[in-house]
């Protein structure tokens, strides 16, 4: 049987097939060269299952949307705090190519246009033979799983029509903003964006962002938690140049796009996805690219601002109960992911309606998971009621409050649901 | 029992009462005169619920959080694509008080800054004898749960030193971008921005924007879902102003500050939260009150790229299980959130390892909602397991999947809890 | 016999008939309904004759060619360092109706642009009953020898469509740059653009400014000599715009146009000429007017960087004679003006051959005028003679030399002509 | 005998010896190292005599001084539109090193700014073995009367620390302005800006410069008539950056500036400056010899616009004799230079009243030098009066009109001086 999601991305693919606006990339031979009816599309779980449609075994260079993760790579070589004090995280309102400084502090605005990218490419470190692009690439490899090469001939064509790099790498030089060699940067920098990807490659990529630095497939964790968060961010307010607002608003996914025709969009805990299309339109992103992307977020209501839904209570039941030897039992049934949105509601349930009974069970077999906040805010909650007198038992057989305990770091009573199931009866 | 959720607020206001850098705004007299060591926090849960703690019946003036909801109001009244036509959503990079006009269209950059504001303003209909300023009130009202008026004082002191936005009002006018009376529509805005607010209102006006627009406590939905998904998108990249950046990759939360002294912070589908405090930093914005955010967002686990976990697999387990009645049959136990990151994994089992029995269960009790994507991508996984022979059951004793259904429109069998127990035992 | 320069005029009218490009200012419904074929040039000699031809007695408004008499006599109100304290003398580079203000500054980059000319208008003092309108009326008049009015259909038709001019005024005044009420400022400029004038009344204005600031008629001073010259160098600099640098090198006049369609144009030292036409072309000067500047800057070798020729040395002749007593001496020669330029040349014959005979006589009768600083140096050089023993004479018949004097304040023997004449007979 | 002249020239070098603000440039080694204390001022007249004081035999480098004359000889490569179509002269308002593009045409803003002077150099040919470098060389050598040779010291610190204007040669390559290879048009600049010259030199040049484009000393002619007006011109509005307008107000000179500490200043039609001392102000220009270059405008009245007097009439007197024949004649005795504004009152005075006299004579005698306008303007009138019957004698010993005829191409009756005086007698 062939994978329903399979067919979706085909749909995609299909449906989109009538965009055939805008051109490929004029100013870089190899690029405009390319055959501008391709179109494929990838998409990445959280668990690092890829499926692809269209013309996904196409390589084509990754170009700006090496952006991120040389970002990613320069933060995790140096730390953010020296990373952000050379490079801001402002959008620029400028196209791509503009100088962009910060006027106050001489800095590239962000790390998304090429001002920064080429100061992001300088301060990636060297490591005994490797140098940054090796470096870059390896780490290329380990976000995609496979290995990843510069494309020659696509490098030599950048190379070779480089003047407008090369004049913001020498004036960021000039300014001081460069400390490393203009040219040596900018060659670096090429080379970078000429790695040569698929869809697939992309979509396990952007789906390690996604699943918070972890790659999904490998388990490895290529960027700490923290970076990822900062670098999603970037990508939101950043990552489609001049359009960042109009992306927000529409698409609503972080997203980068590169020249060759490719875009990658992350939803932060769910999936990654990335589409291919050498058209470009006037902002430089794909056009076909941003129609499919625009689909599969409306389609599959992947909006940053879409709330799948309020999140519910994890309140889901309160029994008062004879237990089998006649002791009475309040049992607060919980549910589902505890939050401080959704544990509210039982804490403000214990607050105003104070339990009628002695002893008090929480019910923790339908949860799923417990933020820290909540794991507080609950724990102290049980903490306050055994001062009062009450006795408190915990049915946690996911093992989801593990360090659940009172203020005074005893640890609570828990049975099994079997317990609770037995003394019930 | 108090609330531990109130102890956490204390311990906020308190943590951060060193921070009395900045001052009081400077060029309203009212404002000037603001006691600056006032605080106040206040959260507010997608039921209603509101939590606050510190100055928390202080009134002070709603001042530039109006804006989005004065822009919720304008769409509501008009349309997105009329408003979009007239108002950008691009963040400018320049101060909350320049004219920032699109060089291209002519058009405010976005509504979050004062010209973008003042356009919005002018575009709020009248009705019979409701002006725009009293049916703002109004929307206040509504979004608050309670009547709301105008600070009069603050009000007629903003009018007398409102030369800044007269100029800004004038140049919109001359250049056609505004064409309604500039003097009344700076009157209008001026009126807007000094409606008299607590942080606990403005809780439950964020808890609004959180809650997908419908008002927690009352149950109203007072901007439809589109509105409120693409307001909180221009909040979280134009609303900081020029610190939009750095406020999205430190704190991560669609906000919005007034030069009272409030903030108003956003997270879709979990809360609303508002603080308070008069002094203001370089940007304009409370610089208690970022400190105080920066907690919360950082405590809370409230950033918007902060994934909780990777959404764990729907799939909670397999069983392959003899009836009562001897059939053989296979139950796919699902769980949690079905999105199509969840379901793909299930998709996934069923194409690699296709059932071995005729008979096939999808045991949904312990589901606990169902986007749209993840319930077409299921239902055509059951189309095609019954196309291929397959006997197909549904167990969903909540209706999660009520149409749930074949590609030929033939409606899939189903059975109670109780039924796939009986059948089991 | 009519004069040949009337001639000339009109053969200006003639050949620029073809000049029918661009269009009336569209935005004052008063200007917009001007006659587009109506043109006329006017030229006043330093003596104050002025020629005309074409509509020469048709009345236009002044518009922005009143900004350099209002700042004029702003200067004379203040003195010129008050008023470069508030308004700055730097090209903006941008279109007259642009804020720009110095970003360091946050003074109006120059009066020439709205922005200083709106400041500089409410820099008018009033006095008594006489408003800042009423003085400027009255300075025009001066100016132009005739009584000048407001032509009210024209202000009211702009005070109706102000609104940019009104923009700018509230900006100014919310940034501290203009400290006057904004709408009264605005309406006294309007009422200042207003005045009704003819090309004649313009050329006998211009002519006043190449006059070094005396009324050719009347021979009143209407501003001190520096004034002139500074306002000369502003309007060299900042008069036609954004297209300064262009009209610099092209025409060469320092000048200042109207949006009725006006030109003034000043040759230091020589005349001042206005020409007047409606259409504008895109930087807002009157199409045909600039083709008849062009014109006259050609055919008269009016360009400010056309020198004549070099001067010519003020040494004529070098005659050596005997008197009638039998005395030898040598006669110096001098001719025309004496600067600095021109003197050097005796100078250094003197230091070079030093004169032969005791008696040395300075012959100035064909002198025309002695700048200081040639005087200085020509004086000394006489003194130095004297100290080395030479008896000097000076014949000046003019007087132009009237203060020559050794360095010790010793006056020199002077002769005249005749006295000249017998002695050499 | 000491000329007076340098006497003055010690004076200034004396009275500006407290202006020690400011520091040498710091980004060129090899300027940061000159000797601060050192001045020089050189003067040279029209007819090339060169006075100089202070440290007049110090050699140090041209740097943007020499951009008005490679401006020169690419406008003299090329013709005018060819290099207007390539470098715009409008003044930007922005420091020296800034990209300053035109928005609208992409151009460099000026061809004094670096950009423009970057691709200024880049249009300037080779022929043959000589190299730009070579024939710009041997352009200063011909400007300075002796052999100009680049100091290779400065050369080589400047080429090592050329970034910025590196970055910019890229950025105007890759958006077409600058078609020459990058990398060799900034190394052509460099040494051009390397050329060691002295006050002297520089005076020489300038001289040129206000000779209308005729070496004073060799009387070559190396820049056509247009070119030099046109030069003079983007000097009075480019030349010194941004701070043209306070220049152009305050010392009145077109000029320009080195970043070495040298400034040289053209009076058209009088004389060249050059000034030196190496410790520059905030705008990149020498502290002390802008304080020189004041004091000379100042003493001198070299203001452009300061007009040393109206220009007299031409009519000295107008005589009504009878000749020794008993013949009645009316003289018309004309003096000084005839301009259009000074032939204008002898051109009235026969209009307004018609000689009553068949025979009129011109004395020409004490004419100077006529312009075309008034040569054009008093044939015509010559002519009329011929056509009304007049007889007409010119008296014009010094040939000063040579072409004088009537306008049906009838030489005009001529008589020498004593004719007139035997005929008088």
């Amino acid at each position: 049987m062939r994978s329903p999601i399979l067919d979706y991305l085909d749909s995609i693919i299909a449906t989109t097939e009538h965009v055939d606006s805008g051109s490929t990339a004029d100013y870089i031979p190899e690029l405009a060269a390319a055959d501008p009816t391709r179109a494929a599309i990838a998409l990445c779980t959280s668990n690092g299952t890829v499926y692809a449609s269209g013309d996904a075994d196409h390589e084509f260079s990754i170009q700006s949307m090496s952006k991120p993760f040389a970002y990613a790579l320069a933060i995790e070589d140096h730390g953010l705090e020296y990373v952000l004090d050379r490079i801001g995280v402002e959008p620029s309102g400028d196209a791509f190519n503009e100088l962009s400084l910060d006027p106050e502090t001489g800095k590239p605005r962000n790390p998304m246009i090429n001002a920064g990218a080429i100061t992001t490419h300088s301060l990636i470190n060297s490591e005994g033979e490797k140098t940054a692009v090796d470096r870059m690439l390896e780490y290329f490899g380990d976000l995609a799983d496979r290995p990843i090469r510069v494309d020659e001939a696509v490098a030599n064509s950048e190379l070779a029509t480089a003047h407008r790099n090369l004049g913001l790498a020498y004036l960021l030089h000039g300014s001081g903003a460069l400390p490393a060699d203009p040219t040596e940067s900018v060659t670096g920098y090429i080379r970078q964006c000429a790695a040569s990807v698929t869809v697939s490659d992309l979509a396990l990529m952007a789906a390690t962002l996604a699943n918070g630095g972890v790659q999904p497939k490998t388990g490895k964790q290529l960027l700490c938690r923290r970076t990822n968060r900062h670098l999603l961010s970037v990508m939101a307010s950043c990552g489609m140049y001049d359009a960042a607002g109009n992306w927000l608003t529409t698409v609503g996914i972080p997203a980068k796009s590169g020249v060759a025709g490719g875009i990658i969009g992350v939803l932060p805990g769910q999936i990654g996805v990335a589409v291919f299309s050498p058209r470009l339109d006037a902002h430089g992103n794909s056009a076909r690219g941003v129609a499919m992307m625009e689909l599969l977020s409306e389609d599959m209501g992947l909006h940053l601002m879409e709330a799948t839904r309020p999140s519910r209570s994890s309140l889901r039941e309160t029994q008062l109960v004879s237990l089998v030897d006649g002791t009475e039992a309040t049992i607060y049934v919980l549910q589902g992911d505890l939050v401080l949105s959704s544990i509210e509601s039982l804490v403000q349930e214990i607050v105003t309606h104070p339990p009628r009974t002695d002893l008090v069970v929480f019910d923790m077999s339908r949860v799923d998971e417990v933020m820290p906040v909540a794991e507080r805010t609950s724990s102290e909650t049980a903490a306050k009621l055994i001062e009062e007198g009450y006795r408190i038992i915990v049915v946690d057989p996911e093992g989801t409050v593990e360090n659940f305990a009172d203020s005074h770091g005893r640890t609570i009573e828990r049975w099994t649901p079997e317990q609770l199931s037995d003394a019930v009866r």
